[in-house]
């Protein structure tokens, strides 16, 4: 319990610093000129008359936007602040600090020019409308902390009707990392995808999205679980997207609760709440457990108590414990490589083979080993070439 | 004629070169981070967790977001790409350039973050929807190059709607810097503003704000010609806001062409298209006319046409002439000012002094230096003074 309070204040005071630097800063990222712009003559050749050219010929060929414009290295990190971070819906305001940060890592980490837009709007139609009118400034979207299930229609509507790639970072990222942390945690595990099952709980943008792409990976058994218990065919209360992932998952057809769904289960990975899982459910588990506890800042179970109760490999969100999930691990190379490569649809394929080229930077992957951290060199080049 | 052959060589050239330099740059502006992520602690602190205590105390506060994010210093630049330089529409890829050319200038010149929009659609209540929704991120919205008269109903709407300035600048940066620089011919000329004839030809975005702000300022006839000749209370065939132009300008109720509404005036002020102008109108004009040739990059009469047929002072937007009025004079300053100064609406009363102040900057003004020069110190200053 000591060590549990001293990181909550450890917590806090990141939250003290970090009010201080950005009331400091008064804005993380800004624009930079690429040449300045300091005579008459620069004004001819950057602006008019001269750009009247560039203009005209990009009129003509708008296929070649990419090569003349900024629409080439530019990427909007979108959010209508319906779900961000573990603090929930706290609109567009509370967003931006959030955005901006992202919009950092984006360059620090890939070169890319991201730019935050936080929306006044949670409104499913007035959100596609407003990115399909604002694509043509941006060779990617990344939707980022929109709330499930409006994050799901949004994201396959742009998809459909934009031809620049469209990513919700919170989905597909998350997956994409999860995975690739998983395929390292089950090689220490000594454990055989196929014949392995995990439990997913928590049925949200990332429960759902981490269920796909490890069906796609070839797990033998899935079971999701939300808020009511485990996902199962027969339930009438669930939306379109759980009745989807019901005929996909649960090949025993169980029911009942979390604690029912990790009975003999190899892996758990908690997207929910913290908190939410303790020492009792792990015990239930088959031998050599592997706990994923993503929730952020809170973990659905500490570490140390994992540990205790027989948990071989832990994984959090947290940079204070080892085997950090992060995000940053992910969107970086994925759309370095969409941008590089021309992608226009970042399919489950590529997601996959991300994973694999992520997971296989860690030549001998140990119990507090299974994922670079997001500053190793190589990170972003394994994701990006991926995504082709 | 060699001159002018001269003329359309140079910015031929200029066309060149600017679409091989626009090649090789690959984008004009990009996003600079104003402090290094490169380590978990630095991401503690611009990112997650640190974050979050930003998000949760913007979420209770949300007015303090401009003292807390980029917003504070960030105005968007969005045109529909449907009135752009003298191009006309050319749609968003072909207004792209010119916005990111107009970005690097407020950076450059005021060292606001501006950032391009370009939109995907045309449509006045899809627009007004769209940027109502991207606006919390912004501090100001500079609408540019959007056709007659549906920015008319675009700005009223969002300065309306939306609690941060908006601002057409082809309407009112325009006008405000033709009217810094007609107070300075006038005193050129010796010709009482209240005793003077304005001829503004033109009823587009920019005749129409320069029509209001010179009435504002207290000239004491204005006549609107548009392509079908003067306006006037008793034509039928006007939109709204021409009609209501006709019932606050032609104090003697002329009717006839733009010939006709020149006999005797002492101001033409051109916002129309290039040639349109001869010698033979100049000459029916009152002693010492002015000439504002304003169309771009063909103006309405050439410089030394004008000169010849009697024109005391004439200005154009053109760079190799003298007297050059162009809206970088005006922007740069006036969103400085308005973000600076917290203004949430940007009035007529500000821009006439922000007028004045800018004609002020020119102490002994002559024919050929009625305004300054864009990059003349103390332009943004005295600009956005006016603007609070």
């Amino acid at each position: 319990m000591k060590k549990v309070a001293k990181k909550k204040s450890n917590s806090h005071s990141f939250g003290e610093r970090s009010l201080a630097v950005h009331k400091k800063l008064r804005g993380k990222i800004g624009i930079e000129s690429k040449a300045s712009v300091r005579s008459k003559a620069d004004l001819s050749i950057y602006y008019t008359p001269g750009v009247g050219a560039v203009s005209t010929y990009l009129a003509k060929n708008p296929k070649k936007i990419k090569e003349y414009t900024m629409k080439g290295n530019t990427v909007a990190v979108i959010s209508d602040g319906s779900a961000v971070l573990g603090l929930g819906n706290i609109g567009p305001e509370g967003a931006l600090p959030v955005m901006e940060g992202k919009a950092m890592l984006f360059k620090a980490l890939s070169g890319i020019d991201a730019f935050p837009i936080v929306l006044a709007t949670q409104d499913t139609e007035s959100i596609i409308e407003t990115i399909k009118n604002i694509a043509p400034v941006f060779g990617g979207i990344n939707l980022e902390d929109i709330a499930a299930p409006r994050c799901f229609e949004i994201e396959r509507r742009l998809q459909e009707e934009l031809d620049i790639p469209v990513l919700h970072d919170d989905q597909h990222g998350t997956a994409m990392v999860v995975l690739a942390g998983l395929i390292n945690a089950l090689r220490v595990a000594e454990k055989n995808p196929k014949k392995s099952t995990v439990v997913v709980s928590g049925a949200g943008a990332a429960g759902n999205a981490i269920t796909n792409l490890l069906l796609k990976f070839g797990i033998g058994n899935l079971i999701m679980v939300d808020s009511r218990g485990i996902v199962h065919k027969s339930r009438t209360d669930m939306n379109p997207f759980k009745d989807h992932i019901a005929l996909l998952t649960n090949k025993e057809d169980r029911v009942g609760s979390l604690e029912d769904a990790l009975i003999g289960a190899d892996v758990l990975i908690g997207v929910s709440k913290g908190n939410t899982v303790t020492a009792k459910h792990i015990q239930k588990m088959n031998r050599d457990p592997i706990i994923f506890a993503l929730s952020n800042p809170v973990p659905e179970i500490m570490p140390e108590v994992a540990r205790k109760a027989g948990a071989l490999v832990v994984a959090t969100g947290r940079s204070d414990y080892p085997n950090q999930i992060n995000n940053s691990l992910g969107f970086p190379g994925i759309f370095r490589g969409a941008l590089d490569n021309g992608v226009q649809q970042i399919t489950e394929d590529m997601l996959l083979r991300a994973s694999k080229n992520l997971a296989a930077l860690v030549k001998k992957p140990t119990r507090d080993y299974i994922i670079p951290n997001t500053f190793e060199k190589g990170v972003v080049k394994a994701v990006a070439k991926a995504i082709r």
